[in-house]
């Protein structure tokens, strides 16, 4: 990508209020995001890459563990909570949006799917030959918080995971549970997310036990994921039933395991960034490499940038390069603030046949020829 | 993936209403949807794998275009709707949820996103240097349909592909314009949809001039595509305005387009079924391969679908093995309703050391040693 075709307005300065982030700060000046209203955000070009890179590891991990996605929709009835009794705690423990449709039907925007995936459940699946059976989704939720803050974190509209595991006992919802406890080490590890895992009250889910991922940083808030045991209400009081082995009716033994998708754009980032910027793992940078020639005006420049943006692109690497006409200093400020994990720049010592090779995460880069510097680039990438 | 282990609950009948279309009936039975509420869908997995690849499709050519993703919420401040001077249409001409959020301000569910791209790109685009943009998202959208029907064409949370372009002129817009023309005529083509284009009454979009693809098939309705040169009358509401050359304040030249990604899904099947279920078109297919040993059971047998199934693994083919416990004759019937495009049979031939090779577009298959049969389907594939 060329960043004078690309949509990446990089701020300056961006106003948050006193008790926001770091990671707000850095979201909105990189270009990220943009408030459209309280709590309410548009991803640019820039975010939407992170937050869908993030995704991508979250369903590589999910479907490793056997878990199959589907995706359920935002709107549902609200007689769905009157089945399972949550009617009762929308507005109050679960801040939802109601509202009427034009049949005077009364309709709610999913904070959460058990209702929903019960409902799925129950009518296609009778038997223990079924089962288990793990579903997950990454999709958009709402909440119509009282007040929205730490920008992606306590926001109205979210992207997020949620999986609900069906099982014919404890037993199994067992082992249900602990794979999908391995499975959010490994999607946080991958992240290069630092965290801590604390037993939690089950709140409005329920059940009887449950854990909660919270991450290290700045936000007093970042729970970035959280799993629950839930047991047999939700099908015994929407008559979620199967036969057993021996011809008995049982309710489905279920578990449910929430990751908050947007809000690990802000973790992984309260997780990686200094003074000047963010510093992207490799696992959601938006590209891996920022190409940077100083003045792309000059011909020689111009043909060595050139040369290198289209190599990588034949690699498939992940290329920004930075074309636009501005000062030297405002393009290493960008490169630093945007985090990308390495920046090749182009500029004086191209006379002596040298291009500099720079790892965001490292104050000094090497100067390389240009005809080995990608090799050197693949050795980082183990391409 | 191993049918035992995936969630594709096909059905021998669906009850559609009388009025309803073939594909609706073939989305049903072969595990593809589910009705939530009227007009309210659950794609399960086998339905999302094809939404997914159509979505896939679009992004292709609309980034071969130029045009950049982002993604914007689906929660608006009807106070940008005062703006634009279409607050008045809403409810009637387009028939939105609106509702007002704990604090007592409107919001509604975005039907359409003209407003709030306005509302980002005049905040960042304040020179001709930055134009032209074109700017696209893949986006759940909302309406409040007085009768939601045909399954996934007029239903009221759906997903469409939205662009938005930005230009200093008409001539500009001419271009843009174009392109977007010759990439919606690549799309269609890619997913094997036969459609007219015509031109339109551009409805409560405003502008001056729109066409709109139509697809073959028996929903009377199945607007697939429909795009508009809308001018300036945005730009002008909403102070849409960037410097031109000569330092003079001028409003963007709009374009608008959209695809009804989930009305996609109907229409592709509708151009590509028969008697016995649909025929995916390669591009769409939830999976390119199906396996089917008929009797799982036997060692000889499964044996030969274990190798053959890790070999197409291996080589990245998206497979489906059925090793359900089944008849053949109900493996036979799944196989034709589900419609992926390549089956291989392992069954009382394996003995004489053939297994069959089908197409499911033609009525026979034709029998080879299982070492030779994966070479067949690299061919066919292009692999």
């Amino acid at each position: 990508m060329r960043w004078s075709q690309y949509f990446l307005p990089t701020l300056k300065e961006a106003s948050i209020e006193n008790d926001d982030t770091p990671s707000l700060r850095l979201i909105l000046q990189a270009g990220m995001v943009r408030q459209l209203s309280s709590g309410i955000y548009t991803y640019l070009p820039f975010g939407l890459a992170a937050l869908r890179n993030i995704e991508q590891v979250i369903r590589e991990e999910m479907n490793a563990t056997g878990a199959v996605e589907l995706l359920m929709p935002a709107l549902q009835p609200t007689s769905l909570w009157k089945e399972s009794d949550r009617y009762k705690l929308l507005g109050k423990d679960i801040v939802s949006f109601m509202f009427k449709d034009r049949h005077d039907r009364e309709l709610l925007l999913g904070p959460t799917h058990e209702e929903v995936i019960m409902e799925v459940v129950r009518r296609e699946v009778n038997s223990y030959k079924q089962l288990p059976l793990t579903l997950y989704q990454i999709q958009t939720k709402f909440r119509d918080e009282m007040r929205p803050r730490f920008g992606l974190v306590r926001s109205r509209e979210f992207l997020m995971k949620d999986a609900y595991s069906f099982d014919v006992d404890e037993e199994g919802l067992e082992l249900s549970y602990q794979k999908m406890l391995a499975a959010y080490h490994r999607i946080f590890k991958r992240l290069e997310i630092k965290y801590k895992v604390t037993g939690a009250d089950s709140g409005a889910m329920g059940g009887k036990f449950s854990e909660e991922f919270v991450a290290e940083g700045a936000c007093p808030e970042l729970e970035i994921g959280h799993i629950f045991k839930l047991g047999t209400p939700y099908s015994e009081k929407m008559k979620g039933l199967f036969l057993d082995k021996t011809g008995q009716q049982r309710p489905f033994v279920m578990g449910c395991y929430g990751i908050g998708v947007s809000r690990l754009v802000s973790a992984v980032i309260e997780n990686n960034y200094d003074q000047s910027g963010i510093i992207w793992p490799i696992s959601v940078a938006p590209f891996h490499l920022l190409i940077l020639p100083i003045n792309y005006d000059d011909p020689a420049v111009k043909e060595a940038a050139d040369r290198l943006y289209a190599a990588a692109q034949e690699k498939k690497i992940p290329v920004l390069m930075d074309d636009r006409a501005r000062q030297a200093g405002e393009k290493f400020k960008d490169a630093d603030l945007t985090g990308i994990p390495f920046r090749i720049t182009i500029g004086k010592n191209l006379k002596e046949g040298k291009v500099e090779l720079k790892k965001r995460s490292e104050p000094k880069g090497e100067l390389l020829p240009p005809d080995q510097i990608l090799e050197t680039l693949f050795k980082y990438l183990s391409i």
